[in-house]
């Protein structure tokens, strides 16, 4: 009874403060020695089913993003604009995304290379070597429908934080021999940006930076498959592959692992 | 001030309880209609975090887990027991599960079917039209290695429960005109046992029952592809494929859409 007391006092006052805090995001957990991506306040962790009967929980909505089983979406949820806010800057998608950079460097440290040099990793841009937060911040991360030209002026800027995981990842790699291969969806117009970009956030040496002919329509899933298809009949071995999107990582050849990092805000097919 | 108060004395009350409240879980999901799987008393979510300094968070292990990262792995981490136990009876899974087969049913609605009755959906059996958390209540929610014997006792008891969300795609389906094809990893001698286990729940009227030959050395992808490539060769056309495995899902031909439904307790390779 008096838990029960409690328990409803504590809800009272939470929740007239306007926000919700998962419990388990009540522990600082930004500040467990990995520095925010960007400054905005961080915000704790909303649940999907808060007051939103009837309607998508946004965290089983997310579950069904990042396991494929929702494709072609243009925008987010707009009930969860909140719940994606808090989940990429409240430390949610730092953690998800450390335990998937872990795991790719525990298997790149057992991967027997074969002394020629040809190994290779496979890297996308946004969302993964790059972190485009700073302009979804501002655009309600993902509830606001994609603007080629803001966004495109974004690029352009060269601006956007690594995403310090990824990067973590990019120079184990190196150290071990693994040589990066950036591959990327952004059409050639943007090579100049990407590569200052890249190269400002500590992304250097890599074998290549692929970008996407200007003129040519063809969707992310095939000119990346086609792109991993030129690189290994030019005798490269992609040891792992690393993106946001299930486009970076299905259609062969895959890479013989693949990694697969967070992104509730946009759909790229 | 008062807030930080209240908090405080709100967590030492939930943690000296010996359990700690996913303050979103707090709500009674499991009474919004669906109901219960399995009758153990429903637990509310743990966050991987808490008192787990060094170790890998649980939800971001699940993360990982459901988007094919972490492969090959013979049981959940240790201190993940209660976690996963808590997600797969506190409602959580039910709603993730939920989501996945509203979205297989918008889909199937819209799917265009021919007229010539050849249009089927291959659903996968353990963790997808059955539900074994009845066992895995009882043996650790994957924190125990998987053992044989015991599991196929339980098998051959053929009363396992449906997942509710599974039987509501499976008759929707039906009633749609595209036709169920169950597709197993059991072996031939589940035959009976799984047949029985399924009418009980309700699935009937399949249009096939396919399990795994007797001494067949095959892994899961290789034989649900190939009995998948059979399918089309027939003359079926796939119109989509639900599985809580990526092996149920990945190698050609895949189904025009795929379905992938939580299960972080076990990996089958």
């Amino acid at each position: 009874m008096a838990v029960a007391k409690l328990l409803t006092a504590f809800l009272a006052v939470v929740l007239s403060s306007g926000g919700f805090a998962g419990a388990w995001d009540v522990k600082p957990e930004v500040d467990d020695g990995m520095p925010l991506i960007h400054t905005l306040r961080p915000l704790l962790s909303t649940g999907g089913l808060l007051g939103q009967k009837g309607l998508v929980p946004c965290d089983s909505w997310q579950f069904a993003v990042e396991t494929n089983t929702l494709r072609d979406w243009k925008t987010i949820p707009a009930w969860c604009e909140k719940y994606v806010g808090n989940y990429m800057m409240g430390g949610h998608y730092r953690r998800d995304s450390a335990v998937v950079v872990d795991e790719a460097i525990a298997y790149a440290e057992r991967f027997k290379l074969s002394g020629n040099g040809k190994e290779v990793w496979v890297f996308d841009v946004d969302e993964t070597t790059l972190s485009n937060l700073p302009y979804y911040a501002k655009h309600g991360f993902g509830a606001e429908p994609y603007d080629w030209t803001k966004f495109g002026a974004y690029v352009q800027e060269a601006s956007a934080p690594a995403l310090p995981e990824s990067l973590r990842l990019y120079k184990r790699l190196q150290s071990l021999g693994i040589k990066p291969v950036i591959l990327t969806g952004r059409r050639e117009d943007k090579r100049e940006a990407t590569a200052k970009n890249l190269a400002r956030q500590g992304y250097t040496g890599y074998e290549k930076l692929l970008l996407k002919p200007q003129d040519v329509r063809v969707n992310s899933l095939e000119f990346k498959s086609g792109e991993r298809k030129k690189l290994q009949n030019a005798g490269y071995v992609i040891v792992g592959n690393i993106g946001d999107q299930w486009t970076d990582l299905f259609g062969a050849p895959e890479g013989a692992r693949t990694f697969k990092l967070p992104d509730p805000m946009y759909y790229d097919g």
